[in-house]
């Protein structure tokens, strides 16, 4: 389960390849691994109980390390399967993290890493294929948020360095450090306790720190509140965008539709005149008859 | 009251059924059935009250155990008409659980069912067409959700055993079982008392907690409101399709009443060109005229 | 000031009535009016100060009641110059509520009336254009949200009896009465305390009263969202129809851009084969030239 | 640094003129001040922590009036070459400020000004053009709003002289004075605290409190939330007017696709009937044959 047991796949024959790749990539595979995360996600929960923890945990602990067991290969597999492109593709490095940390040594000192084994479970994310469509859709979003972001945290940096120079000696507490305004200010942001846990107290000693405090908050709900009427506003005109393409396509099926007898009836008008041209040549002798390309 | 009275149907006479369903389908009924809703709705407010009970609980208590009554009769009845049909309506499923549930012994044990009568209230919804076409409306909504949904819940659930293999032992009121981490971190969502009830204690003890619950916090939020834009952007959807038909519609008349006029003109050229042909056929004999078909 | 002096203009002349339309109606009259709502919003804020109001109290009093006359004759103008039309306006009737409550007689029992004297200000929206639009935007929108606010408020009165069955006896503050609990209900619609006010201690008597809260919680955030994604879907529609009503007219006339020379096209074409047919005529004697109608 | 040092520009030559646009020009030079503004954000960062400046607080001192001084001369170098068009774009006039508070005197009188030094900082905003233009955005959105705005203000207002009048002498603390009432009635409108800070103590002495603060608190959040529904149509129309245009554009083309074979066929029918005339006239003696025009 270390490093040394992704080399041996280098030495293994084009059969076994094929093999592997037929287990691998077997729609049943996925399923049975989709059954394994809903099954660890049972057992990772049952193993924050103590009571439960003390009568089964063995059990859990087997199953658990199984399941785990069962990943690794799955993972490894991948990998020898499809080499350098395997990190290519952002869903396989994060499965590669995921598992990554899950076998990293689970001894006391790191408790932190044994809690993050539980993110195994986001696995789901890159099996089910909604989930996947969904978290893809979030992402996508990302990059055309990027500017009103950065504008977001500029205003923020600002506002938290204003904070400390301003309310830091008198209120260390909150405004003591860069990181702890940071943190007063998130909190303000999402309004809870801004009232009586911050402003109130400040305002007895600085009565004029509504001029800070007041337009932070309008300035920042307004400035998220645009964020997301972005959001909306890009996936709508997606939409609108692909409802025109179908549009115009049905236009101009309309359209032939339409024109489609115009020309019937010009055709059959111009055969008219060109059987008219035959019966004039016919009848009027001097001048042949020229057969009329369409 | 029973399911005895449910078999006498059976053996009614095709007469007695005509009678039923006269009675049963005539609008009079529905708003009958209307108005004792609202008059339920006042008598189950006026039971709340301790001095109005003291004075008037007998007639209140009459009035409700009447109103009741026929909303069973009335629902039997339907029963009897609709047969195996009647459960295959929701909305009647519906109807049969709240009625059901009125039924039910209101022993001092049962205090939740007593309590639960007052859902007969919501046959409401089932009667007014314009409740029952937004409710209608919101369940439609429910499938599109699935996907986000699905992921918010994996989140929350993998946040909330992370929480408590962190913070379990050090704050076993929070975090301490799965339940009590999954109510927690959904106090956290709602941003009510996160500051001071939870993240600010859980800081003391370990600096670096914001690390979970601010992106926490951020993530659910973003996945959240991303869940409304999508309804927002599928209800804008369905509305901008079914604009585009109508426009559709629409374009196809203005272009016929364009082409119109065309097609007009050509046909009296061919008509001109056919008399013209007529012209030169009698005048230049040899050539018989020949009829030409439209 | 009462109702006598509606009287006197049943007995006025037509030259004294046509002098008073001309004055009310007047632009300068309407800015004048204008100023004075602004000037009187000055002046009852500044009653509110203690101190100035021992200094200033009598000049803030009298330029008070001034604009008070000023407003009431205004206002008896237009009623002398509309008589019965005038009550047939919303907006008039407004005013005349809002003006009818500052003349109600201001003593220490009346201290509500008299805090309503503010009201006189709202007189801004009847009279600013722009204000009155998004005024009536808003009232507009609500027939719209109807059958939705009726749901809400259906659920809200169902769940607030049902709150005072199950906790009204072991927390009378918070659901003893029916207007408690329709209090309580509301608070925590608006999220605010929910958690350590209401429900936590709750759940320490009932564990599963968590059953009751958070889908209420969930159900009611989730329609009063709708509520708002139907007023957003509502205005863009309404919007993408207007834009559609112009795109139909700009098509109309594309198309018939695109149409005209062809008919001109024909119609030389046309004239060419009535030529055509003068020549065949003119040349072969035995039947007349036909003059055809185009 | 003070005034005397604009008036040289004035005797300056123009090949220094020359030399100067092309440095102030130079997309370097923009690369230059943005860096120096991100290493500025970090230099004020650290000067706030207390450790950090004991150790270096020269250093970043010094630093910090470097990088003030090339603003400083970036922006006088720009005053020069543009002149009176300075003073003509708002951006200019945000630089201006935000440097001309760096170089107040930083005497412990003026602690704020040495706070807003800070703001230095939002000068990012107007070097990155992508800041720019959705600062721009949200600035463009205002006018948009006015007319709300001045609407919440209105009832903002008037509710607050209503709340010093009705409970100003019981409550002097929330509502003893209009700045108090004012402060007040906006933490309602966040719904922080509005529960046990605000209407529950109030209730306890005016038990109808809530029918002033319930109508508020509806009242503000329906009007805010149709504030941002009114962005986002706005938003949403300019994008669907967008593409309509394109849409328009896009008909016209296919539009044009379809008649022009008509036309053609139309135009070789003609030549069909002139050379048919031709013959006519060849073989026919008597009347010359006319050339018609197309």
């Amino acid at each position: 389960m270390t490093a040394r047991s992704v080399l041996p796949p280098n030495r293994m024959g084009a059969a076994y390849m094929n093999f592997l790749s037929r287990i691998i990539e077997d729609p049943r595979t996925e399923r049975f691994i989709m059954v394994l995360i809903v099954i660890n996600a049972v057992t990772l929960g049952l193993e924050t109980s103590q009571p439960i923890m003390e009568k089964y945990g063995t059990v859990l602990h087997v199953l658990d390390q199984a399941i785990l067991a069962v990943f690794v290969i799955e993972l490894l597999g991948r990998m020898v399967l499809q080499r350098a492109a395997f990190f290519r593709d952002g869903w396989n490095i994060f499965d590669f993290i995921v598992i990554g940390i899950s076998l990293a040594p689970a001894t006391e000192a790191f408790t932190v890493l044994r809690a993050l084994r539980v993110l195994r479970l986001l696995r789901l994310i890159t099996i089910v294929p909604s989930l996947r469509r969904v978290v893809g859709g979030l992402i996508s979003a990302l990059p055309g948020m990027g500017s009103i972001v950065l504008l977001i945290g500029l205003i923020y940096y600002v506002c938290a360095v204003m904070a400390v120079n301003l309310f830091g000696d008198d209120f260390p507490q909150l405004f003591g450090t860069l990181p702890a305004s940071l943190f007063t200010l998130f909190t303000i942001m999402t309004l809870e306790g801004w009232v009586d846990g911050v402003v109130k107290p400040i305002m007895e000693k600085f009565p004029y720190a509504w001029l800070f405090f007041i337009p932070f908050i309008i300035g920042t709900t307004f400035t998220i509140l645009n964020l997301f009427i972005g959001i909306i506003v890009n996936a709508m005109q997606g939409e609108v965008e692909k409802e025109h393409a179908a549009a115009r396509e049905a236009e101009r099926e309309i359209l032939h539709d339409e024109t489609e007898p115009l020309m019937a009836e010009l055709k059959s008008l111009r055969a008219e005149v060109a059987a008219l041209r035959g019966d004039v040549s016919a009848r009027l002798p001097g001048v042949p008859a020229v057969t009329q390309k369409p």
